[in-house]
């Protein structure tokens, strides 16, 4: 079998409030090998977000542009219905900020994902998609995060832009690949040695298993894992670990 | 007599709210050469100060970062006590943003200029002034604009940056070169002809008349023109129309 | 025939952002009987929404809460997917805080209408209406001002509210008694004669003339005139002196 | 010796950020008579203040309205510079909104507490501490709690309000009766023990030692605990047992 050697782990940060950190970055940051960094618009300020970004910069860990609505009460999650021209230079405004705060500890953006509701938005919105798209391409051919079968995908590809699909260590999937609702009892997995097997079949085959059962192929290049929940930096310790006990490097996609 | 052949204007722009601009930026970017541009902090929403840089490329106005406390309720015209760390980031990401946005319309940001209380504040506010400098440099060497006897100029030239002092066409002077101050009643020139006449002594000569009607050497390398009262783009106008007939370009400092 | 001798005018008031108002509030409120007041969250600093809740009461004009989506940079016009329950309570937020500041100058809130996007939005959205009728009630039994046909007023009767249902002076309808979309170029009327004699007709008929020409029949016992737009002042009190010269009175549907 | 069978105890609750509590209200609230209730500008959305104002209301603690200054990023504690008409409104706003949120709850604003940087600024700037005695006068007659030795009580008294002076139960003492500065290392009591008899002392004998060892007098009807700091609520829950051994009701000072 010929099995990939590294997987990249990628986690959401630099997302605190009037400096109250909604997950422990300083840990995160060990772990990962890609950090979605808050923007200021969804979460952080800017010298909470320069703080995370220097720690990454020193770990060197990938800076991603966590580009989201202009909610903070709301923590990204709510829909917003923009027009596509605004929301194109909101992306565009968020990823210039980023840059120039990276830029000043040694590092860059290198890569857009989409947050909260943005994120799920541009699964099945056009508009909004082709906007997001539209706002990276104008700061330049920078790779976009994406959920599998999203929109965006077809759109950036369009346009020229390296998509790269990932997977969620902690959330079931069903047979379609598709993810189990959040609405579902059973969406997310909590059991540390379950999630750490699944980014393991992950990193090695490529494969999951689905909640009937069945084995599924997920073209996945990154592996999501979440730092904002009681036990977060535990788990991601825990599939860090059994990474390292079986050879597989943490590195990012690029 | 040698005189300048040319004089920089510079005026604020992209200040608008809710999408309601408070200045007639159209009309302001066919006088001035240097565009004092919101950064989204005291004024300015993306998509709209985007809609300002694209009319300052077509035209080749040089574009500023107006870089301002976070305070759009009041419009960036009250001191806030950052601590100068935030307030360093806060000025970068700023900048940051603008040029991203700046540079998806083929220019880019080539001065910084602060905006209303945080310009005022650092002509005697150590602290902010190096903080300011600071969040400049971590950008790049952009020139900073800004008041003549600031502290920030110190402050600026001590870190390597190069300072352009301005002057104001409507506001009237005490004979030691400070502004009269706007709680006076004759803070403000209103006479279109007496603002033409000082901005063309300012760029022929480098003098203007005092309140107390003594002759003062200002050595200004801009001249600051408001955007944002009634008449304005009027009294703008004819500042142009009268350097135009004395044959004194409006050119950029740069 | 049995007339109305008068009809309630409504207008959107308070608009300001940064102490830079939208509307006229001065002259308008010389017009109106009924103010739809800025909550400070579409729009509207708590000083200045003061202010016009002091000319209001100078004037006798009663106020209405305006509440609206929390987005000042978009004013209100974005849908946002809010929780019901988060919804229920900015909105009773909304309408506590302008009661306080109206109180303090003698007057109170004494009805509720939605601005913008949310206004629209409660005219489908089920959940939504509910959340607005939910905020509402919490506060008081406050009547609603509405747009015929919205869910909202059903859900606002089934909670035991008043219902007002408002025509709009500068809108074209089509015979079904929607409104002509924006969308389309004769949504709206410009000449101030037809609109003043279309409110006219509303106050003494209860009728207007669709774009087809047919008659229809609308059970409006508010009409709303906009102070937003270049000429809304005189339109406003072309609509007045219309009104009074043919003995109506301007007077709150209370 | 005549003692107090009683003492109020304060903390600041609703402090959420789009969803994060900086405490554990509901651990808190069952130990304190008095919740400080965060009122959306320093911190706080809605719904999550409602949800506190709820907790509250079940358990019968008594609501404050913990205005600030409008700086969700800075969480309320830099200064900022309002005009003191801007600042009353702002003030009168937040108890506006915070009182319909708590009598939608059975319940309703008893108190006010200022909080962070606009708490300490009223101790010495007068303007704003005159502002906001206006602001909460506008509302009604409510007490107001206080710093020892703050200009605003001056003022407040004046204007009639009653005022309510506290103490902190793990600050450190200047034997004139301020507090150790927290530029100090000593500023702050970590050892509960110590914290939990500085409030028996406080409650039956109105004294505490100071720094140097000497005896002062406070005359403190309420004593301030903190609940945002890791092991908060467990020396919250020490303070309320030793209290209760020694038989002393904790109940607000109204």
């Amino acid at each position: 079998m010929t099995s990939a050697q590294f997987i990249d782990l990628n986690a959401d940060l630099g997302e605190s409030n009037a400096g109250n950190p909604v997950s422990d970055d300083a840990a995160m940051i060990c772990v990962v090998s890609s950090a979605n960094t808050a923007c200021g618009f969804h979460a952080g300020d800017p010298h909470d977000i320069a703080k995370t970004l220097e720690a990454a910069a020193e770990r060197g860990v990938t800076i991603g542009a966590h580009v989201g609505y202009r909610d903070k009460p709301g923590f990204g999650r709510r829909f917003i219905d923009y027009a596509p021209a605004e929301l194109a230079d909101e992306v565009l405004y968020q990823i210039g900020a980023l840059d120039a705060l990276a830029r000043s500890h040694g590092t860059k953006v290198s890569y857009v994902k989409p947050h909260g509701a943005l994120y799920n938005t541009i699964v099945h919105h056009e508009a909004q998609a082709q906007a997001v798209v539209d706002g990276v391409k104008a700061f330049g051919d920078l790779p976009l995060l994406l959920l599998p079968g999203s929109i965006a995908i077809e759109k950036a590809e369009a346009a020229g832009l390296r998509t790269v699909r990932e997977a969620f260590a902690d959330r079931n999937y069903n047979p379609d690949g598709t993810l189990v609702s959040r609405r579902e009892s059973n969406a997310v997995l909590h059991d540390p040695d379950a999630v750490a097997e699944r980014v393991l079949r992950l990193a090695t085959e490529g494969t999951l298993t689905a909640v009937d059962g069945s084995e599924i192929s997920i073209g996945a290049e990154s592996v999501c894992i979440h730092g904002d929940s009681p036990g977060a930096v535990a788990m991601a310790e825990h599939i860090a670990a059994s990474l390292d006990s079986e050879g597989i490097a943490v590195r990012s996609f690029l």
